[in-house]
């Protein structure tokens, strides 16, 4: 692996090129970006050159596409006339099924691996980039086949992930979906949801909060721009995880609803009470 | 204000303490705790002596009430036999009607003025207690009257808030209570839903997870010993806060169900990040 391209050298992306180079990587790393972004990626040296996407992609052993996820589909229905045969082209879109579709459709010449790192911040682009990024974060990847990962391309690039601190998780891509709309997708909407209520009510305007609102309300600070891609491909598996966490907030609804200190609607809560504090202690012991 | 007794040696009540030591005041502290808590303040010097309640009660300028709420309304039974006339009675529940209900009924000899700083963290005890808990953050205070006050010992217990490094807001207890059903009490529930509901679940055991879900679940690590009485005390606000919250859920699920790509549908969960950001950003602004 001695050349990089990196299409979207934004938080991901950037990251990326910045967590290869600590790591020891001594190759080549090419930005494909919008000006902009190239201009501060540059300056922060956070790639070592700008190439329009035809000629990186020609140059490049690796493709790591960090866009969001509708522009990487765009992008692999391009790339293949364009790479080296054998190159390998991953990339770290937060859904996968679409994706993964594509390349199994799109790319023929090269060889393709998607993957997710489960690493991110609330602020976005290539000034929030840092080489520490995914340490001790999972790193999601989802072959179509044990051969996608057998290849010694693929074998390459996979031998990088514990290097830039990370850990592989090996799952289908309707796997990856379908867990990460329970475990990323629904606490966003969960705090999108409350600070989009909030926001239209009078209560907090009286400065009547304690830490815990700003706490809850720190995901509601992303951007539709990431996440409206996230909702177009994985809508079923979103909708399940939202109407399962309703039914919970209605279990609760119809706990404080019951008799005051009447037996059962407390032990509801208590029991919901326990069961939350002994998932989040177990995630703390875990992450 | 020469002495004072702290009734309930936790987290706010020993903060509370080492806040007024530190903001200079001189007097003594007296607490009023169970065994093991009251051997935890004096080994960390939050309080200066420990003695019973009716002793403490008698020999107090300021009572400062600091447990859970059936706690407090237990306590305000007994206290008007034991206290100076003209001692200031407060207090640091989290819910308010109950408590300054109470207290009308059965506080004579005595003046008493409901309170609720705004401060807290998901640890708890006399060992989470920290002179700096209320720097920067509101203290809810809920006279029945402006004269409550404005008598002299209230208005010297008021003079401790800002050197406490907080800031007085003026409530009824029924505005207190139905503010913080959206501002405090919706963001636990939120966030104890959430983990209830993936402790039930396979999808967090494959570790693929952002810090996003720690996040989310961070306040799910509260006790239901604290939140129990809260919502005892305030269940009707809460159901209409967690009412308006589910609402707000079903419009993006109903959105999320819509066509894909369909203009209508996407442009309300670009509101509702749009609204919700704006929220969260707000609210950074003015912490």
């Amino acid at each position: 692996m001695q050349t990089v391209a990196i299409f979207g050298v934004g938080l991901i992306g950037g990251s990326f090129a910045l967590a290869l180079r600590k790591a020891g990587f001594t190759g080549r790393i090419i930005g494909v970006s919008s000006d902009h972004t190239i201009r501060a990626a540059l300056d922060r040296q956070v790639i070592d050159e700008a190439l329009p996407a035809r000629e990186a992609a020609g140059l490049a052993d690796l493709l790591y596409l960090a866009q969001p996820i509708h522009k990487i589909a765009d992008c692999l229905e391009e790339l293949d006339a364009w790479v080296q045969p054998g190159a390998l082209i991953t990339d770290a879109g937060s859904t996968k099924k679409l994706i993964v579709q594509t390349a199994n459709q799109k790319i023929i010449r090269a060889r393709f691996l998607g993957g997710h790192p489960m690493a991110g911040r609330e602020r976005r682009g290539v000034e929030a980039a840092e080489a520490d990024l995914f340490q001790g974060r999972p790193y999601v990847l989802t072959p179509r086949s044990p051969a996608d990962l057998d290849h010694p391309v693929a074998r390459e690039f996979l031998d990088w992930i514990p290097r830039i601190g990370s850990f592989p998780i090996i799952l289908s891509a309707e796997e990856h979906d379908q867990t990460v709309a329970f475990t990323s997708h629904l606490p966003q909407l969960a705090s999108t949801a409350l600070a989009a209520l909030l926001e239209g009510r009078s209560e907090p305007q009286s400065r009547v909060y304690g830490p815990a609102l700003v706490d809850s309300t720190r995901l509601a600070l992303s951007s539709f721009d990431i996440w409206g891609d996230i909702f177009d491909t994985n809508r079923d598996a979103i909708g399940l995880a939202l109407e399962s966490y309703i039914a919970k907030l209605e279990e609760f609804r119809a706990a404080l609803k019951g008799p005051v200190d009447g037996p059962g609607d407390r032990q509801l809560l208590r029991r919901g009470f326990d069961a939350g504090s002994r998932f989040a202690s177990h995630l703390r012991d875990a992450t």
